[in-house]
């Protein structure tokens, strides 16, 4: 769905930074065969280009391309011939996916004064692609139920559940209300979900310029930043419930697949919603009266920001058609020469919500270099050991269409033969982003010390580090990223293709991009096409050089390895942060709610309420209990042992060759254990116990989700029962690393203890 | 000058309670013959009214009343005779001191397009002083020199010297440019002062709606806040060097007092500086072009802020009269009965920058009900034990003036007679706000124990902690306030009629008002009236009441006491949390270095730097070394000691009434021992070496100041010198208190060791 999810903003480098600590790397003996290999790897890494990177892009996003429309199915047919012609075996797979598109919106205030919103984007003069508003999908939330409400309108800040806590102390209710909440702070379907949840009939979310506008910096065509009229498309489908058709979760959505009615749908959201551009939002929240919103609601629009309910009073109404599309993922295979059962899968979404010149096309033609390169050295005798396949998503953003009911049609085969998925989904000028699962961490570290930065000449590893040296934010990260000279990864959360691959199916995956020193506001919207790429984004496409680069040569290690690249320090070591990070979160939790029923108790709310402007003093709270830790505590030194004994083994070189089909056998399934068939509380799509997208934040990740979860949500039994089942699984993944290690000392006696 | 001086905005609370910790109240002595006292203060507590306060605000801000002005001479004649009325032995003191008051001012910019800003404040219906624009004083700076200089425009955010660090880091000089700044985080004058240092040839300062318009609430005359017009005045004469009128230092400026030239006058800016309103701000800021400025720089105007300089060309015109103007203190005393010869001082500015309702009037009419209530008292056949002085200073907006002037003019019988000064300028509706010399934070908070907020019923002192609770940090500071039951004071800067009581005479002082449950953006505006403040601020007066009976009561017991109540412990341990400060801020400056030099050395700079965004790599840099802290460490114990030592030789209860003269005049010496006649390097007139106004703040207050500045302005020998220096002069302080313990002991034999 976007770049953004790899390399977005600060929020999202501090989060990355603060996600990490603790990092374990041990020597592990790289590639076997190192002289061959590093012959095709060189000659790899050459073959990139600019030129075709430009090209392809200005193809691909030549015309709007969303699910369903005439471009998509253009652009699904020829990358199937392209990917054909580089060598591929390559095929069209196409499922039947309910897409709902706009037949009737309507946003109007009728009180206290008439304002109608318009609802559309201008062409822009010099911008061609602009102009091509007959083939553009209407700006709209799709998986919106249709609704035609009128009520007073209500700002809720982002829309989230802490927005809400505050509304509570102001004493204001959202009931009976449409609530109108600014696009940041959480994916944007957790916004009409938390609205519905506190009872609104109606939400509008609209791109404030505080995150999304003028305030950023230039709009366009002057700048890179949304301009007045820009209006952020996108989907609020419940996607932390689970993503892909909404009326096949599980399977895949063939013809004949079992369907369940659109009524019975969990995954559409429960009130209309309708995203505005900020030109469109400010009449409405000008029509808001008092009380002025807290400081930190306040966006960069010229007006007071005011929560109301009223005087505003606004009509909102949406209408979709709810048609079954076809959505055609393009699938293409180099198969193995060595160990044709073991996949490594590569993918990028295809589709758009207009042009998406950035999200996704700045990433797919960097798959399609890799392509072209794999497509050349093929030509030159080379065979990966592995078979590769490639694939071009189709419907990622309403819902990772594509990429969800391919993984569910072929759960089976590949939960039995995916080694890894390595994602991108657009691409920019900066640094690598790279997120995944942590027994890819060293793997990952190794890949991008062979790559160049080209405006630095560092490479992006260190160049990278380098950056969270400076941004750290105390001088113990900058200790840990000194002595180690590594990067951690990013833990995966959702917002693009991973998301089935990973939390589903449980194989590793990894998400790679590039970005951070460019930034602008042309996501999803009409503005997100060549012209604005070539102006404001990697214009040189040396970073897409970059991706092609960096995600190839992962491909490329990983389809060649003898021994499978999982390492497991980093993983235990990282897993053993997140159970301090949700020992502390209790801890904190019982802190705020011992030190607030204090305050209570002594009479600071009453003290400080002042008579005209009104707080409603809290309640007294249930102080959380201190919950049972300790099957967790037991069970880290034991994954920590099995990682650090694998480790060491594997670090004593060359395996017999005939040994290998089992140890790589094992190694795949110490990534599957992961994951639990029963899945996630109330989530059971969410197989992964150690990575999930939050309830609440939508894309965020939220590590070791069942016990974090449930502490945020105050569900002291289930947090217990979470504790004793995520201590199970990693025990469950020790043993069968252990059982892997076994298989390797089998063949070096002095091993053995 | 302002209310805010007390009670301002978050930013000073946060300080406020940063400022303290480790407050230690001891058992005292409160009022020897309370039983006759109790009644006197009981009586005048009842005494303040809310209709007397509201008709003497509307009769003292009915016409505009700056220095020079037909109406603030009538005030003086009519504060002189009231005042009179109430028993007060009242006259007027003038004096004839320097002040310019515009001629001509242009501000025009000419390039990439023209816009002359209208430098007006528009009349707004139905508020009728706002009409009164025959008298009013235009908008300007005060003691701004004349200038005429054309130049690029350069966006230079507060104009503060971590601003120019940024500028520095983005490769941008504002030599030969002119800069502007917004109004905020530093006191106004300091904005031009750094800019010339920096080689900017002119200043335009404005207020943007971030903090002072449309993004803190409804705009005048809907709601309380700074509209587009409105402009805020206000003195840029170099204060931290001496304030007062600019042509006699040191001296009081009669008629016969020799006068440097004005040509050599330090205290006038170094380039022509005005204030201009958010209105005519942003067609200035909008001709700016590349860079955009960092996030934090950016306010709430509605365009994308750059920095440039240019393509935006101004010209700048500033022209002033330089007339000698008469200014009138009313001063009037009721002398004391048992020690005439110690005076209690008392005060509140009268003039204005335009009407004034907020600031000075809502604090000088709460000054004029304690003196009423006095004069009631007097009638009833009290007589104060001690001299009480109320004085009504002129002049106070421009520079301090007529509070400096008097007490230059009187400094010798000042540092004999006068026991403290209690000052007040300005009053609003919420909390109480009271900062001074540490010497009377015990006493203080006694006083606020008996002061009952209108709104809880709580104590203002009781009100006062518990929103402290609720603001804190940190547990710690929260478990101080729960522990001690206390409020600590915070330490006084400059920026209202104290500075020279305090900073020059090393009198004991007080500042009281309250505030923080109203905001308003009508400071130094035409718009600051009496419609204005009857709407939006203490409507009914009721805090008025608070602060007559809060002052008054302090004045009251400071009067009466026979004993001066002067306690030590607080000050003691205050004084040695500065100490920790000043030495944490060395230390954190060495860290902050040696972490910057360690990412110079490993390439971070280089590595980071975007080339489509320069930033100029800082240097390496001399990292600070270590300093001798011991000769404080040393002195420390010493003040500690003597400190507790009179504190419980004070509590031991009643005192030969023979004794009480020497005993109080050592305490008054105690006082005065914290100034040193050489003053502070560089800027002699400021005598006090525990408080300063800081040199880059203004208003914001130094404490240790000779210490702490050397520091941040890494001067190291000078810092080693003023450690020695304030070592010195602490453990001189302590032989004081110690000489005055012996004069308690000597009636106590018990106490004796």
């Amino acid at each position: 769905m976007r770049l953004s999810t790899i390399w977005p903003t600060k929020p999202f480098l501090i989060a990355f930074c603060m996600l990490w600590s603790g990092l374990m790397f041990i020597p592990y003996a790289e590639a076997q065969s190192l002289s061959q290999d590093s012959v095709w790897e060189k000659e790899f890494l050459g073959m990139p280009n600019a030129d075709s990177l430009s090209f392809h892009m200005k193809k691909l996003s030549a015309r709007p391309h969303h699910v369903g429309s005439a471009y998509d199915r253009e652009n699904a047919e020829w990358l199937r011939a392209l990917l054909s012609s580089y060598g591929f075996d390559t095929r069209i797979e196409s499922f039947d996916v309910l897409f709902p598109a706009p037949v009737e919106r309507a946003l109007e205030l009728v009180e206290p004064v008439r304002y109608t919103a318009s609802l559309r984007e201008p062409v822009v003069p010099d911008d061609p692609t602009s102009a091509q508003q007959d083939e553009q999908l209407p700006s709209y939330n799709a998986y919106s139920i249709d609704g035609d409400v009128s009520a007073p309108l209500v700002y809720v800040n982002f829309g989230i559940p802490d927005d809400y806590e505050e509304l509570e102390r102001l004493g204001i209710s959202v009931k009976g209300c449409i609530v109108i909440a600014r696009y940041g702070r959480s994916w944007r379907g957790i916004k009409p979900k938390v609205a519905a949840e506190h009872g609104a009939v109606g939400c509008i979310i609209y791109s404030d310029p505080h995150e999304d506008g003028f305030f950023e910096g230039d709009v366009y065509p002057q700048g890179a930043w949304r301009p007045r009229e820009g209006v952020q498309r996108g989907s609020v489908m419940d996607m932390p419930v689970y993503p892909g058709d909404p009326l096949t979760p599980g399977v895949g959505a063939t013809r004949s697949a079992r369907r369940i009615p659109l009524g019975e749908c969990p995954t559409l959201t429960k009130i209309p919603v309708l995203p505005v551009s900020y030109g469109d939002a400010q009449p409405f929240l000008q029509a808001l009266a008092v009380p002025v919103a807290p400081d930190d609601w306040r966006g960069a629009l010229p007006i007071t920001y005011h929560i109301g309910p009223g005087p505003a009073r606004v009509h909102l109404k949406v209408k979709c058609s709810w048609d079954t599309k076809t959505i055609n993922d393009v699938i293409a295979r180099i198969p193995g020469k060595v160990y044709p059962d073991e996949w490594v899968v590569r993918g990028n979404h295809h589709d758009a919500w207009v042009n998406g010149a950035e999200d996704p096309i700045s990433g797919l033609v960097a798959l399609l270099e890799e392509a072209r390169a794999f497509g050349s050295l093929l030509r030159e005798g080379w065979r990966p050991k592995r078979t590769i396949v490639y694939c071009a998503w189709d419907g990622e953003e309403e819902g990772l269409l594509g990429s969800t009911e391919w993984s569910e049609q072929h759960a089976d085969d590949l939960r039995r033969h995916a080694v890894a998925y390595i994602n991108s989904d657009g691409n920019g000028r900066g640094y690598i982003g790279m997120a995944g699962t942590h027994t890819l961490e060293h793997f990952m570290n190794k890949v991008a010390e062979e790559i160049h930065d080209p405006e630095t000449g560092l490479s992006v590893l260190e160049r990278s580090r380098l950056r969270r040296i400076s941004d750290a934010g105390n001088p113990e990260d900058r200790k840990q990223l000194r002595e180690k000279k590594a990067v951690p990864l990013g833990a995966l959360g959702s917002g693009s293709d991973y998301t089935a691959f990973i939390d589903h199916l449980g194989i590793a995956s990894l998400n790679l991009g590039y970005g951070g020193e460019d930034g602008g506001g042309i996501y999803h919207s009409i503005y997100d096409d060549y012209s604005w790429y070539k102006r404001f984004s990697d214009t040189s496409f040396a970073y897409g050089r970059l991706l092609a680069q960096t995600a190839g040569l992962s491909v490329l290690r990983l389809a060649d390895a003898d021994i499978l690249p999982f390492t497991f320090q980093n993983f235990s070591a990282t897993v053993s942060r997140y159970v301090d990070e949700v020992e502390k979160l209790l801890k904190e939790k019982r802190d705020e709610i011992v030190e607030r029923n204090a305050q209570i108790a002594e009479g600071v709310f009453t003290a400080i309420s002042d008579p005209k402007h009104l707080q409603v003093p809290p309640h007294v709270s249930e102080v959380p209990p201190y919950l049972n830790f300790a099957p967790l505590e037991n069970a880290l030194p034991v994954l920590k042992k099995a990682s650090e004994r694998y480790d060491q083994a594997v670090g004593a070189g060359f395996h017999d060759p005939g040994a290998l089909p089992k140890i790589n056998r094992l190694l795949m399934e110490s990534q599957l254990s992961m994951t639990d068939r029963d899945g996630l509380p109330g989530r059971p799509w969410f197989r992964n116990l150690i990575y999930a997208p939050g309830l609440y934040t939508g894309y965020g990740v939220k590590t070791l989700p069942g016990v974090r979860e449930a502490i945020e949500q105050k569900h002291w039994a289930e947090a217990e029962t979470q504790i004793a089942r995520l201590a199970a699984q990693l025990t469950r993944m020790a043993s069968v690393i252990d059982s892997t290690t076994g298989e390797i000392e089998a063949l070096h006696p002095e091993l053995k203890r």
